[in-house]
């Protein structure tokens, strides 16, 4: 994958200076893994770029999910502190892809660390108008930036993004907001987030469900990378077989040793053997072209009854925007601990505002504050 | 017109749970007018959602004019103390129709009070685009905010909007700016200041001419309805018969006792009765499928010279925006205290900013600072 | 030009109420430049309004400049002082033409003086598409702000602008971020900044080629315009034919006594004269309409062979975006201080915080806050 051009970056009206730009790109590409995450590390090993759920590790995602609890907090009990935290730092939030709800979990977070925030979320207003290469934009809009969230349709534009900031020497932390059909690592950290709350005892040695687009979910191929940091993880793979997992996700929960069973069936069988979560998503037919057109199959619907069949501790979630796959009566149960969906949004927001906290060296203080908090409350 | 389902609401791509959806939906708004002003106000009976202008009562409104007036003078002279007041507190700007100048009048005000806020403007960047029914977009955004603000095309939006909230057990205040042709409460809160600050004698036995787009007209439904509150009121619907007065406002007027007169042969007969004011609005032609075909009849216009038959006291407004309904010439006029056009989008930011300033319960922090200055600004 | 009508402005759909407009409007045209200038300048002499290069003088240009080095400083230094000077200022950036690159320099340059800033980027969500007129849309938006910057399709847009601000008695400052292919002062005078920062020895005797679209590159107008104010300067204007410079701009240099020298055939021969800077620009083609269709004569492409003919001193810069007139090797030089394109998009951003803080009167406080800093530093 990494090795092709993607269509869907814009090089320019100049062919001459596209083939050169293209040949410099590719170059970068070719890159181990290694390399690659290299790029994407400082010199005292923290990650400075958050593009790939394979680059992170148990200890980062521990570190995240600390801070992100630490801050929901603080904020409750010292919104100004933690709001003085990064004021002299600043982000763009590029949305070249439609999505409001992301869009806003970012911009909130960013908010609560007092950082100051710009954005892009409709490509027509950009300089792409007046045949600009993206290399072009992204090097621009960096040049007023501490960091840029990016979502993007291309597969590759995360490594896209900090090639073309490697071309400047100023140092522009870049996050990875969704990337094609490939990558959503702030969506894996928040979900790994919700599983590790509802799970207090450890994930080692849990079952975890991964239901409808297995083969597009962005989401579901973050989700999966990340819990092979776990022992004895066992991942089911639910979906009709043209929409089964993609052959690289695959490898690689192999190459971890992550035991991958596909169902093909139906998800009613898989419900009552999981007690980690079951974890559903919609069909990502933008990336159709009869899109809206393909039904999604009623055997890969969460029923209302499944509620019933779910063992003891384990959730159901969901990243968002759902259609059909869950049934509608679930949206009305109020209290239900298990169903976290609209829980998650929430742990979305607080674990972007983690990862800002972390890529700008504050997280730290954050837990630190929080425990302050804490020992005082504990006083007498 | 309340029972009926509006088809400008997305229910979203499933028909089985749009179904599911609509028929929760239509029980909630099978309640009686008194349950729906129930659910919109607090247990210390203080509104916690701004729908619709028959729920406001002269001592809210009182409230509103008092802040509003105080936020503005606070404003001048102690900036830094206004913009402390809510900086807590977040919203979203969610304008699902086009409108720079009522997101900017919002907007502006909540900054006046240190508001966090966020806005969605394009419908285009939205998650419906992925087949979300806005149920559950409105459930989302609402996770990142304190309260929201919408402008949608759908006259049964603000309804919509709290029922949808109601299925979060989190506590969000919704703002209604503007629902479709019925209602647009925060523009009768204004026009009402307006019409206050310009009779300081009071507004009792006052007689008022609403001119133009009668039928659709979301501002003069609720400017109507907020003065059925005063005593001896007399209301000129002026307007060609087929944009004559809706039957349910003017029913409203008749159980209100508020007296209504219907004129459709133009403008220049009423202008010497009206003591109150003169409130002209354009053809909500945008609600038409011949869009921008519908000529204004110009009897309806107020034309310059009768500026000259106004009666003493009198004043002339327009919601804004306007096209032909007012002669060009009155635009040149600088310094003429009866036309209030342009001071009316003023005040419609400082009533914006009490209404925020009272659902988050400051207002009279503000009245208070202001009784301060006043006292140093007199004590020698 | 500035007594016809341009077309690109929206004047509503009352065809009296227009043609009444149009025609106060041109009478506001018919001034002379004199009396513009003055209409743009305060009583202290002072511009309060920003919209045509031909307006600043050396002094007003020194004054920026410094400013601009001292904001750089300061915000690394003291960056909340910097932030605290104009948080009761506010501003409205409106760009009715697409350009994410020039709004994002702006709104960061006022995020460094603490500004509020609301924004309208696109223009179908504004209330044009109700019919409302352009100046109504203005005078609406200036309510709330205290300056306005606009970027905007049309020539006379600027003028058109201030007209439309002098109808209301609130003082509203007035910045041009492009109108039509005529003016882009604020460019012009972050181009003067680069131009200066890399001639500490000045600027009087230099040479200059503007490369590309002299025609219709409003970027180009005006620095050619601000170059006139020093001495001996020769400029060269190196465009095809059908792209050379437009009779107005070379008129002006004319009468300025600027030396003024077209070149057609290439930019070969040019590069080994010029001790100033080679500007290059790409083809306004969203001006023409086969836009994109328009090949870029090769022979006015900046080579990367090029840089060996330049001469010790010169530089070589571009307003970006840019297309295929600067060759796609010279991105990927990192350190030559030679080429400015990228730097000179940060220097636009601190000359559009310095032109801000001279508009609002705290540029002497932020010229004062350097001078202290260092001393400090100087101080054992």
């Amino acid at each position: 994958m990494n090795n092709t051009l993607d269509s869907k970056i814009y090089w320019g009206e100049s062919e001459i200076n596209a083939a050169y730009d293209k040949a410099k790109f590719q170059e970068f590409q070719q890159q181990s893994p290694e390399q690659i995450k290299q790029a994407c590390t400082d010199k005292n090993g923290r990650l400075k770029h958050i593009i790939r759920a394979e680059h992170f590790d148990l200890e980062f995602l521990e570190t995240i999910c600390e801070t992100a609890k630490a801050a929901r907090r603080v904020a409750k009990l010292e919104d100004k502190y933690l709001k003085s935290l990064l004021t002299g730092k600043s982000v763009l939030n590029y949305f070249a892809q439609e999505s409001s709800r992301t869009f806003l979990s970012f911009s909130t977070a960013q908010a609560h660390l007092g950082m100051r925030r710009e954005d892009v979320r409709d490509i027509k207003t950009s300089s792409q108008m007046k045949g600009e290469p993206e290399k072009d934009s992204l090097r621009t809009h960096s040049s007023y930036f501490n960091s840029i969230v990016c979502r993007h349709p291309s597969d590759v534009y995360d490594l896209f993004a900090i090639w073309a900031l490697s071309l400047s020497d100023r140092s522009v932390s870049f996050v990875n907001a969704g990337s094609g059909s490939k990558e959503h690592p702030t969506q894996g950290i928040l979900d790994y987030y919700t599983f590790r709350e509802s799970h207090k005892e450890g994930l080692d040695g849990k079952s975890f469900a991964f239901v409808g687009d297995a083969l597009r979910g962005r989401t579901i191929h973050s989700n999966m990378k990340i819990l092979t940091l776990h022992q004895d993880i066992t991942i089911y793979s639910v979906a009709p077989k043209h929409l089964q997992l993609d052959e690289e996700t695959e490898t690689y929960l192999q190459q971890k040793g992550t035991k991958l069973i596909k169902v093909t069936d139906g998800l009613k069988d898989v419900v009552p053997l999981i007690d980690g979560a079951i974890y559903m998503t919609r069909i990502q037919d933008e990336h159709d072209k009869d899109k809206g057109k393909q039904k999604y199959d009623p055997k890969f619907i969460f029923e209302e009854e499944m509620l019933n069949q779910m063992r003891p501790g384990a959730i159901l979630t969901h990243p968002l925007p759902k259609r059909e796959e869950i049934a509608p009566g679930i949206d009305y149960y109020k209290k239900d601990p298990r169903i976290m969906l609209w829980r998650a949004v929430r742990n979305g927001m607080w674990t972007r505002a983690a990862t800002f906290a972390y890529l700008f060296g504050v997280d730290d203080q954050i837990r630190g504050q929080y425990e302050r908090i804490k020992k005082a409350a504990a006083t007498p």
